[in-house]
């Protein structure tokens, strides 16, 4: 088998090479219901309570962890509870698993309103603020955004959210920065969604980071009232226990892996052919997602040709492969040229700077070539 | 450490030898999002599709697959879809992720109606027809009970039930009824759950199994559109290949095994001390989950004696384990003696005889000692 140099970790990440062993302990040795009473069950149970407190310690004493499916359960499980009256605000940049449960209360009738972008993909505040009123109960805003990188200042929105109603349940989808760009949750955030196989864990888990002080969430599953009886369903122990063993992995190279995606991001930049690529992210945005648009090609082409040298990139969201345009670089106004050629390459921990450069090598040689078979 | 007689596998089972090496291919090789579009994206979506159809060729041509996180999810997307107007009945021996979204909905001044049960926790039929009437739209009835194995004729229930309505939706909670007791579905079931731990594959993979004519459907999680719009979220690759190998291997001894277990039920039903232990499941229920009372003493005394002897036994519901006495039991109408004593023993297609020979010793022994040691 050829070997590929990933650079699509916005979709999924490699699991980490000790993935399964820990998975292993779990479907081996201790399989047993972490709700059962015997020890095996309380050994899962005491087991699943350190991966809650490993990861909660990362958000500090104000937050909890509702362990959960996936990032898009997270997500729907957030706007579920709160989307019954008044209205609510989010951003035409978040991932679908934000934007089509909003559409969806929209749909029936709810108002549910959408804040535009920036050239970056990042959010309008003002315009975001302006949408904000006493009626209000729910705001979302995602913090890095999955197809331009761009970051959200969430703490900051939040606050002037919070300025013109406290009262309003702000959350924010953390799938594409949690573990990957430095931050901390100041307290006017009250749900937080992450995602296990965003960093080198596992598919089927992910987690909604609640406030202690938030008390009104509703399950999206009921049932044996696992996860305090926000989340029934019996727990993934095994997904659980690599989410967190990956979190602490990243945790204690966060810097260090940032740093290094700011190379990767500049070698990037600076080797794209100007004369092709169109940079869409901005130098602000998280140096592990970078998109840009080889204007007046077709994206997709390219995807297939870079393929050939082992090289796998996106064309903007995997959960929206299927539409023809990126709904988000839409909604910031670019034009059919740019939409077409929109290519996203995104980085994890364990990309090289070698593998970046076979990657810009190939990016240039593929776009001239195609280039020029179109000028024919 | 010591070996273990595991004897509650109705509340998980331990996975097939063979699932860590199914998983660790998609770990390891094909972990890409079953979304992306280059080969490696393709293949995983492929993959997929092999599973969907392996386990929907188990249920015929009138079937399609929706995979889910679990049977919870399975249970709540079902019941979610429906409870919207009109009533909706279901009955008092269901799994909490059945009984609690109906609840959830009556609290809500939603007209949810509950059928009452016969001696063994099958439903009463006439009692859940007579709840029925032209004003219902969602009937839930599960196929085996998880506490006392009764077997409840689906296929005869919802034909009697379609009869007074044929606009309803009927649903079952095959949980654990799938690939252990003989069935097929006749077609006027419309909506069945299964789950992928209780065959001795991986918890956080479950599905909704739905006639093809069923329609109206509607997501619980919304986002990216996986499962052609009816569930969203990356797609859990592993544990949904997993999910296919166990039950293809379970599918080819299911007689063999089915056999098997109605053996240990035998010898355990007749080795049992009768003196102290009162049968609770009947003859006509489902051989892998009996469930038994050591009148007069406690349970969860006796879980804890066994364990010595590496015995696990459950007392009732993993799910509900927390509660002091068993709420299925408790609207059987048992009494306080009867329900404090409870144990369900549930066997697995790797439960050996010998196993449960060792286990009715100790069972006698234990209830014995116990006895005695309260009668002082």
């Amino acid at each position: 088998m050829q070997k590929i140099i990933y650079l699509d970790n916005g979709a999924t990440t490699k699991p980490f090479k000790n993935s399964i062993e820990i998975a292993s302990k779990y479907l081996e040795e201790n399989y047993f219901n972490a709700s059962s009473l015997y020890n095996g069950g309380v050994e899962a149970g005491l087991a699943i309570s350190d991966a809650r407190k490993s990861i909660s310690s990362i958000f500090g004493l104000n937050f909890d962890v509702i362990f959960v499916s996936c990032g898009s359960e997270a997500n729907n499980t957030a706007i579920n509870s709160y989307l019954k009256r008044g209205n609510a605000v989010t951003t035409l940049g978040e991932h679908s698993a934000v934007y089509e449960p909003f559409n969806e209360f929209k749909k029936a009738g709810y108002d549910a309103r959408f804040a535009t972008l920036n050239a970056d993909g990042s959010v309008n505040v003002e315009n975001l603020l302006s949408l904000v009123d006493k009626n209000t109960v729910f705001v979302s805003v995602m913090h890095v955004n999955n197809e331009t990188g761009a970051i959200n200042d969430i703490n900051y929105i939040a606050r002037r959210v919070k300025e013109i109603n406290p009262r309003i349940i702000f959350h924010a989808d953390g799938v594409q920065a949690f573990l990957k760009i430095p931050y901390t949750l100041s307290c006017d955030i009250d749900l937080y969604s992450i995602s296990a196989h965003k960093i080198n864990a596992l598919k089927g888990v992910g987690a909604l980071i609640k406030n202690k002080r938030v008390k009104n969430l509703k399950p999206l599953i009921f049932g044996g009232g696992q996860e305090s009886g926000l989340r029934s369903g019996t727990e993934n122990i095994f997904g659980i226990k690599v989410f967190e063993a990956s979190a602490l992995t990243h945790l204690k190279s966060l810097k260090e892996n940032y740093q290094n995606a700011i190379e990767l991001k500049k070698y990037l930049l600076n080797g794209l052919d100007s004369s092709i690529f169109k940079i869409i992210s901005s130098e602000n945005c998280s140096p592990y997602i970078i998109s840009v648009s080889a204007v007046g090609l077709r994206g997709e082409v390219l995807q297939h040709m870079l393929e050939n040298y082992g090289i796998y990139v996106g064309t903007g969201s995997a959960c929206s492969s299927k539409n023809r345009h990126s709904r988000v670089l839409k909604a910031i106004g670019y034009d059919e040229k740019v939409l077409d050629g929109v290519l996203r390459i995104s980085f994890s921990s364990q990309t090289t700077l070698d593998e970046v450069k076979t990657a810009v090598s190939a990016l240039n040689e593929c776009a001239n070539n195609l280039k020029r078979t179109m000028q024919k």
